[in-house]
């Protein structure tokens, strides 16, 4: 059998029970957005690696190296944001083409690094190879968190309210208009969803809000897209969970790329991958106070779009008609053909 | 300009300028073994990535999965073990080809597993990812050091002595061995050098002995060949060397090969990468008490091959002859098209 037989969720799974460890010093191994790990210090270190594969994740000619340093990073970052951490240092390791222009380089530094610096993060080491095709670039970005500040994908409840910041959709709906130079958009909101696909923004400001307020139950970042990522938390918390789609944050720029694509703007919002947004859970009753909070420190907002349920009632998406339909992942999944 | 003509250690230097840091939470950024960090805890974190490239560093028929997964851990553990350092924890990042066989990634991590049991070290996350060709194979290790243990590249001075731990060039010749099917050795040291190709051993064991004793000044793993490693003391550290050529630790089966290929034996020695023995620096008089220890303790041969002299003496190989040669780096470099 091959990998894209298996799929990436279930290969990880298979990987995960091999290297299955019961250790003191692995608060959390394989299976959420970091590895949470103890090293005696006051506060746990969070570690992560996200990668960059040409032709998968971008066309060199496509994107910047600039635009491609940032992003790299951000995707990272993104990560330590979804478990309530602080990043803090990056290591970077690069397989190269030997045609690769000096100045690409230097320019994929200077955005990795303009991006660690609106965040406090150093670039402290990395390796570099050859490659005979391909650019692969792979971060690995180490944080840090409170013990008490960890939110894991583990630790919602039935009956809480599934919530997400920013809007969802823009990143696929910026890609759209890359595929298709023709699509006919402003240039205000050209500019506004290309950002938003080339240069996510890692949301620390807003986990830093959510993880001080200390009422959400569980945490994810949106990097493959909500239908697939709220599914992460259903498994690792044991629960269902429904979405209204009717709720789903859509931009304006977005609704424009969905019409002009003939897309239900929830599909761009529920199967788009790459927002790189929090989705979170919280106790009905807190719900307000968290949402304001963060949309009150950060200006980012926060919408309820859903509500999880116990685990036997199923996982559903509930359409503005009252229609449900099976929450199944349509979002990005590595190796598997998309069915 | 592209990067093959600049070369990987002016690349490196490059870009070690363009994300230059002073923050007191980096002890060692970029251009050591590891990135050593500072997270307040009562040791210093370290850091290190490196990677396996299909076609550049393995082809997928000619290692087992299971021996690139145990080779892909161990060289980062040799740089932890050149830092003076314990190694702890290992993330993964993976870009696979969907036609990759369940199997073969099976097999990777049980070799990952395998060695991370040998050293104490816990596999405790990673990525996965699509690649449209080749396998990429990224190995993140976190390890921890005493501050007081730790040994860099930049601590030698002029008047010491070089030493190596184990045999050089074995590696190399196993690499011959395998280009070349025809080449009759003997089955027992044919298997041996093939070993020590695919599966090389971190010298984590030896460097905990230096490190304990307190007594060596500079020490780096040989990755890339002696030739081309101790220059990286030398430039880290301001000093010249003169290496003693008969004095190489060279296996009787390296020999073999050697002779059967018509090389000098110390060419392979010292050009040949890949072996992951340290290589360390110390004064003169504690010399024979740091090598006896390491070999009582460890039974890993120590072995003195040469000497620092003052920067401005520059850096040579001496042969049997009394013949001094200048000693480049003619060690594995990337990108860089052999001289």
């Amino acid at each position: 059998m091959d990998i894209s037989e298996l799929g990436e969720f279930l290969l990880i799974d298979r990987l995960a029970r091999i290297v299955a460890v019961e250790r003191s010093d692995v608060v959390v191994g394989i299976g959420d957005d970091v590895a949470v790990l103890d090293n005696g210090g006051a506060e746990l270190i969070l570690a992560k690696v996200d990668s960059q594969v040409e032709d998968v994740h971008f066309l060199r000619s496509g994107i910047s190296p600039h635009q491609l340093g940032r992003r790299a990073l951000a995707i990272n970052l993104s990560d330590i944001a979804a478990s309530g951490g602080r990043p803090r240092w990056a290591l970077v390791s690069l397989a190269l083409p030997t045609d690769i222009e000096v100045a690409w380089v230097d320019g994929l530094y200077q955005g990795l690094c303009e991006e660690g610096n609106r965040f406090g993060v150093a670039v402290v080491g990395g390796n570099m190879a050859r490659s005979s095709q391909t650019i692969f670039v792979d971060v690995f970005v180490l944080g840090q968190a409170c013990r008490e500040d960890l939110l894991l994908r583990s630790g919602a409840h039935p009956g809480e309210r599934v919530l997400v910041t920013g809007h969802l959709g823009d990143s696929t709906a910026g890609l759209s208009l890359l595929l298709d130079p023709a699509l006919s958009v402003g240039d205000d909101e050209r500019d506004a969803l290309l950002a938003r696909h080339f240069t996510p923004t890692p949301r620390l400001a807003e986990s830093a809000v959510i993880t001080r307020l200390g009422l959400a139950t569980a945490m994810i970042d949106l990097s493959d897209g909500l239908s697939s990522d709220i599914g992460h938390i259903c498994e690792r918390s044991g629960v269902g969970v429904r979405l209204w789609a009717e709720r789903l944050p859509v931009s304006p720029a977005a609704h424009h790329v969905a019409k002009l694509t003939r897309r239900e703007p929830w599909r761009l919002a529920l199967e788009g991958g790459e927002d790189y947004e929090l989705c979170f859970t919280a106790p009905p009753a807190v719900v307000d106070e968290l949402a304001a909070a963060v949309e009150w420190e950060t200006g980012t907002p926060v919408t309820v779009v859903g509500e999880t349920l116990p685990a036997d009632a199923g996982r559903w998406l509930v359409l503005e008609d009252g229609q449900e339909l099976s929450l199944e992942a349509r979002g990005w999944e590595h190796f598997k053909p998309r069915g």
